[in-house]
């Protein structure tokens, strides 16, 4: 038997800030056998999801699919549109891209890393003066994370293009969505992106294991010149195969189903309702940590994320002493610090398959952890989120 | 597809007291092929099952499972036992007490019925007062439930048992644990009960379509007199084929790959550790019951359930009207008044398959419902819970 | 772990005559989380499953649903219409039908058995003759096996039907269809059946655990003064509440997902198509018996089974030293003789979700397990069947 | 739903040369709810899963799993040994061979390509001729397909490591073992291989979506220096974290469910036994071949494959049309010919989990797929397949 079950009863709540929690709708579909990648009814399953994925990131133009966890769709949208030694302006704002960064390095690019406290999002303005600046059009390419997973800020994806639209620059723009998509809005085609990077395991319900490039006509045309060598990341003999469903190389089928059906779900609960849903539960999180007295790591409220908040721990206490104590007491999961701020931050993911009882249920562990972990903080952030979620729920339709 | 998708996001709150959230170990169990239920695994199959629920029943004597739902053990236990016009003493603790008379009515049994006012458990004094009158010894069995789900009031057996050898009298004494088996401390011989009476559906995590008859040796003998006529429910022609692990007509294997699951769930965690997991949990919730000033059904403390807590409505409010605020505001199914308190009550489940954070959000849905419906009632009971649950939370073993 | 994995590699064949091998889907749609079985989203499924039931009884009068073994179905269709002391007429068709006779008796019935050799159907002259003869209609219901599942012999229920209605007859008729219905074209309402009683392991392609009453006006007629005790089986409590979709004690829901999916199924495949592929896989595997020289225990071609064949062992040989030889060299699971011919048959299971491939490892299996065990027989009945097969498949229509 | 039920009734057949049908046990192993793969239960998880597929590679050293398809794997063995403009050998046995090639190509390395007819396997005495040539050590690795899945043809691993070693050249030997992998004997430590490469979706019966890198000491020191880009595929990340379990970037933690599973259902049947069906079932499959008077694509008979067969068809016979007849009547996918032999062959997979009477359904779907399209061939191949079988088999023991 799998090692899986060291709780002792009920579910586990699994907080962090992805994976998420699979609904039991998406794992019964991957639980279905495997069929043949070559056959009739497998064209029309890779049809339906391709098509399905366009939905979800708003865009009208490709959308390719790997069989790989999100790392390698950031790895992806460098490979296809770079060439060796090209240089990439990335915005520090926090660990993952400080990952992103680490890739383009070892891929040979040379990156301008704008600097960042890990509390704010990309600096549109910072963005655009150093782009007008490069009259060489030197920088192919602008990278910014959408939802910086290890901080909880947002940045502001259409006004990180303006400034490029304003500084008349002709560097591409990649945006990491992996922990935003299918949670926070987002629009490939009216935000003027040209490589959207995601991921199965957030908001879209799935285990890890699929990860997406959605690609603008410009990032096509620079794959045409792009030197940098690739294979498996190689969009074009994806694009060739894909309008009739099928992929150069085995997929992973049992995945797609997953996500065939989670995709029905979204689609069934309409997109920008998922969007309020998320939204509301980040703000029922932040009333429950101002009212522990805590500090939330993002700075400004309008970069606030509504699908994770990164709490910090008061001077002197460990939060991972603090997440073991709800590891071990509460039977939930919750997100680490890291990096720059590991042991000093944890997360609570209010991501993915989530409702309002769960979301409950999960600051509840918070707040009953703090006390446990002998954690200086005032009673009442449930409290706060009860009185803010009875005031706006709304009855499901019927 | 099936339509059991009509809410849009995040995991259902089942906490009607019964059928419970049958945990996702036991749903994969159930899902294995269907085998031969004549051949060798089967056999091997079934007598861990029954060696299983003797354990589970405190009993060394034996143990029938039926396919059939609860309703039916109550049946086979009478139909074993008793002849056409046999009296019958029986307890009125509420609609699932009332239910069970029914059906000894219905089998032409004399039913004597104790009247109560649904919110204490059996009278041990009154029953034993009543059996010493029985000097005919016309009285063939006393029949109690253990845990009345209608009510959440608990009767005490062994007391019940004290009144019956105090009486000297030889009736039989019939048990039903549906709702408490597995999740109440129960001992079908220290306590000297003859037949008790099971379902799958709460304690024991499974779906219905399980039930159970513990008998004793003094049943047994019983039933080689007993007149009622019976087929299906006969414990004969199942106490002969049961050593070997087979049963005489088919069995519901799949919900017996479930039982085998869910035993070694609850002999992981410890039979006494599920018991005090749902004390803990009835204390809890009685606490932000009485926070917010409501009141529960039950009268007496010692009679108090830790499998389901059933709170009073304030006068002129409707408590269907709430439950169903609370189905379609928040995602949670809760338990309606039944029959005499149709309307009056509502039902909080919180046994089975549970913990500390499944409960907040229950007791979260609650109090939001309450709000959201008009109900007046004071904040706080979800703090009450908190506060509780925190000082009492202890670690996992690892 | 569950105990069923004592086979090293592949698909078990689980070719014994029922408990059939139950398809993914429904597997799948059993292994849903529990709902509440008095919310709204239960109504819908009760509905469904109900009207499903009669469109494959072909009736449109009512239809019940029980949480039980098929064992179960055999008593209520007694104790609903019959009153102690009644007469029943009964076809000794084999071993299930004795074991009907024998639910009979134990319910105090005077049974009047029709003698039978096991190897032929009821016979509907012999009946008409019996009926005849009861001026005092003193013989209350008629009973039959439509296919017996002991040893492949269908009964012509239609000309049984006639014979009743020949001799002026008022007695009801009772038709066991626990391994034919969904598997052999039947038809309550055309046929004249007042009763039918049907399980979930077979046709319906469920687990076991599930079993149906069809009624017709006349049966429900007769429960209203029919004397025999019920509670459990009690169609009037169920009738009363089945047309909101609700059932009056707490259903096997998780059974009724897999219904509802097995329905899904049945519909789409169409019953006509479903019973034209038994009856070609019941004429390939008889060509496969022929050609090995073996003996169908089934005496008359138009009685011969499309869901099961019975084949009798030469003498000398034991049936069960072959079974065990096929199972544990070959991982299949073949049918028993039962009782009369225990050890002289062996079963071949032809029904339910099943297709020409998997008749076709399974006659090799047969094929292989008669060699291995030294039975004498001519080789060629798998080829026999293949020749069959692939001049009637027909391509699947896209 | 899914659009996966194309087929009215019974089990989809998947005889391709993989995906292979997963086995009952991994899809619901792969269908538990995910965990926190940065907690202590993943820990153990992963901890399992890389000291298990040590066992299958017969390696002491290093293994690496990917979140990838198989394909990734190739790329990875060449991009952490490489440097751009090595020259490295490769051996063209097939499509797989030469898609390998393709991707050495495009990371813009030399491919020496030693051609083949898709008939042989690698030829170890052209190998050894060739590095004796290369007395500059130009050569850098010598690449050979184990099984090509295209052909089904074995190539002998330890006598192109022995002419390796007779040339006394220092290339490092890369094999592909995607469809060998847990299905025939494979022995990476003592053939001495340097840079093993496999997938999860064949011998390893899970969904596609996991692919792995066995490494030897010498491959491990190459990639010190080796100075094509990574970052995906980087093995130094990965040996770094993961001998405590855990991986450098978010792992497809469900599939890794399913990979556990399946190494339990390998080792409790035993690598040797697995690998002794395989061959057993590939012998049967050619019997039946021969007996249809068809031609196996493979030439020698010591390089035949275990794990599948190709098969020609008759001049003048278009294979594809041969395979539409069989999926769309016997609801059975066989595997095409792929690139130079399209429309020519079709393959037979016989490997994964499987057993005798799949198989013989399996040949009994091509025997009457050969006639139904009207490809001319004896009958009898069955009978072959069924002779050998049954003088062959043996009881599992229990």
């Amino acid at each position: 038997m799998l090692p899986l079950h060291s709780h002792p009863s009920g579910r586990h709540f699994l907080q962090i800030p992805g994976p998420t929690n699979v609904p039991d709708r998406v794992l019964r579909a991957i639980d279905n056998p495997t069929i043949d990648h070559r056959g009739p009814e497998f064209g029309e399953l890779g049809k339906a999801v391709l098509a399905g994925m366009k939905k979800v990131f708003k865009t009208e133009s490709d959308v390719i699919i790997y069989p790989a966890s999100g790392t390698g769709s950031w790895e992806a949208a460098l490979v296809n549109t770079m060439s060796p030694g090209d240089k990439v302006l990335m915005a520090e704002t926090g660990h993952f891209a400080t990952l992103w960064k680490k890739v383009a390095e070892r891929l040979k690019l040379r990156v301008e890393f704008q600097e960042g406290d890990w509390r704010h999002g990309a600096d549109p303005e910072q963005i655009g003066k150093r782009l007008a600046a490069d009259t060489g059009h030197e920088i192919k390419a602008v990278c910014v994370v959408h939802n910086e997973t290890a901080t909880g800020v947002v940045s502001d994806v259409a006004a990180v293009r303006k400034a490029i639209d304003d500084a008349n620059h002709p560097a591409l723009l990649m945006v990491d969505t992996i922990s935003s998509l299918a949670s926070i809005d987002y629009r490939h085609d009216e935000w003027g992106v040209d490589v959207t990077v995601a991921g199965s395991q957030k908001g879209l319900m799935l285990p890890a294991g699929l990860s997406f490039n959605a690609i603008s006509a410009k990032a096509l045309k620079a794959s045409e010149t792009a030197a940098l060598l690739r294979s498996y990341w190689d969009w074009k003999e994806m694009l060739a195969i894909n309008p009739s469903g099928y992929f150069p190389y085995t997929p992973a089928t049992n995945l797609l189903y997953g996500l065939y059906e989670a995709l029905q779900m979204l689609f069934a609960e309409g997109l920008e309702n998922v969007f309020a849903r998320h939204k509301r539960h980040g703000e029922a999180t932040r009333r429950a940590v101002h009212a522990w007295g805590l500090e939330i790591l993002c700075r400004k409220p309008e970069e606030y994320s509504p699908a994770l908040t990164a709490v910090m721990m008061p001077e002197g206490h460990s939060a991972d002493a603090f997440r073991k104590t709800v590891l071990t007491h509460f039977n939930m999961s919750l997100g680490q610090g890291l990096s720059k701020v590991s042991d000093k931050i944890f997360r609570i993911g209010h991501l993915g398959d989530f409702n309002d009882l769960t979301l409950c249920g999960t600051l509840s562990g918070v707040e009953m952890g703090l006390s446990k972990a002998g954690v200086p903080h005032k009673p009442g952030g449930v409290q706060a989120a009860l009185d803010y979620l009875s005031q706006t729920c709304k009855a499901y339709p019927s």
